[in-house]
């Protein structure tokens, strides 16, 4: 017998208390029993009604139902009333694991990556937002078609040569391809290749392609921000299972709704 | 017979002064006579190269050298410092033009792309941040196509049902993708498709996801930022033309450098 509040409590120990954090009950009452929770990476308007149909009274999301960061947008939008309606007369208990899983040591949200990719003897070490892999070398072109089998990606984006040698790999999951983030990760722990969720375009891929023509061979590989970070939510529901046994956990997986012709 | 400074006070003539701007001379002394100018979206290596060879003493570009919107990044790696000499070495002026034509009634940036997709006729109203378009009723699908046609794309990201009909648009060019602007244009505009350069992941197109789980049909295209904003620097290639017809201008494309496999 666990409530929410307390298997939320639980998700967070051992983490200095964030003074502010987007971590909080988003709807529903955190005093009651958990009967079963759902687990996902973005708790889409499909995703919130699969967990109401399983009998989920817990979804817990890396990301926010109302498409920003702080859900300060369009409350006022049919689309927005509709979803809220759909979760309220639910009762179902919405919360967000984002800033706590982040501070794992190592992140939780890397953890799952890394045990999806099999990567797990690769680790060289874990900073606060990238880890750095030594892989047995192998082009380009053999990391993308591995991260592809084991994340079972339809396709990739990357930047760089496919011919290009690749040992030392950096990956930083979600919104952290910004240059700021990368660049140093090439620039000074002489990365061959970053992989990471989501970063601005003209950043690191820029930084690539002057690398490129300069004949110095760097390359990056650009998940999306779902793709690097799902696998984490999945670790995370593992764990719950392993730290709750009788309680019922089940992981709903999304996938990208962008889609290329 | 006209300077560099003075090319480019023509360009920002008739907008107020900004305090705060990025459009600024990075290298160079602006007060030479402009011989030649180039002129481009992304100042790459091989793009500043280019300059070089064909002779430009001015190259004006949109974005930054240096993979951050205020240089401010990894001064001290190899590649800026080997990118930094190419350019110091040829004493080329580069200016940045992105505050200021973004600025122009209509954005200039703008004003290329509904020259390049040939939609002028079907401009409903130019609001600082997007334009709405009232287009011919057809489906997303032959969206996608006619603008892969009109903008030379061998592929375009997209969010939506192919089969949906479109006929009220809102077009953002470059960063402005995220949510905060474009689903107000759903929302109030009531725009059944936006187009976009680029934006958080799990922000319109999530917002579009959910519209769809309600039947709502909504959609984005999402063209990248360089696809989005290129189309702006060529049409004022064309402008400067215009305006210093003895001048030899010539506009230096790029390619995205983002692959998919």
């Amino acid at each position: 017998m666990v409530t929410v509040q307390q298997l939320m409590e639980r998700l967070k120990e051992g983490i200095s208390p964030l003074e502010e954090t987007v971590d909080t009950a988003k709807f529903g009452d955190p005093s009651q029993e958990v009967e079963k929770v759902a687990v996902t990476f973005m708790p889409t308007y499909h995703v919130v009604k699969k967990a109401i149909d399983i009998g989920a009274n817990l979804l817990i999301c890396h990301e926010g139902a109302f498409y920003s960061h702080h859900d300060s947008e369009i409350k006022s939008s049919a689309i927005f009333k509709e979803k809220e309606k759909l979760i309220k007369d639910s009762g179902i208990v919405i919360c967000r694991l984002h800033d706590y899983i982040h501070r794992y040591q190592p992140d939780g949200i890397m953890q799952g990556m890394i045990s999806a990719l099999g990567w797990s003897s690769f680790v060289k070490e874990n900073f606060s937002s990238y880890s750095i892999f030594e892989i047995p070398e192998q082009t380009l072109l053999q990391v993308v078609q591995s991260i592809k089998r084991q994340l079972h990606l339809k396709s990739i984006r990357y930047v760089g040569n496919l011919s290009t040698n690749i040992s030392k790999v950096g990956i930083c999951v979600g919104y952290r391809g910004s240059g700021t983030i990368t660049i140093p990760i090439f620039t000074e722990e002489d990365a061959d290749l970053v992989i990471y969720g989501e970063g601005p375009e003209w950043e690191t891929p820029e930084f690539i392609r002057d690398a490129m023509a300069m004949k110095r061979n760097k390359a990056a590989i650009i998940l999306g921000h779902l793709e690097s970070e799902e696998p984490g939510m999945a670790y995370l529901s593992d764990y719950i299972s392993k730290i709750y046994p009788c309680l019922p956990v089940e992981f709903l997986p999304t996938e990208n709704c962008i889609k290329t012709l």
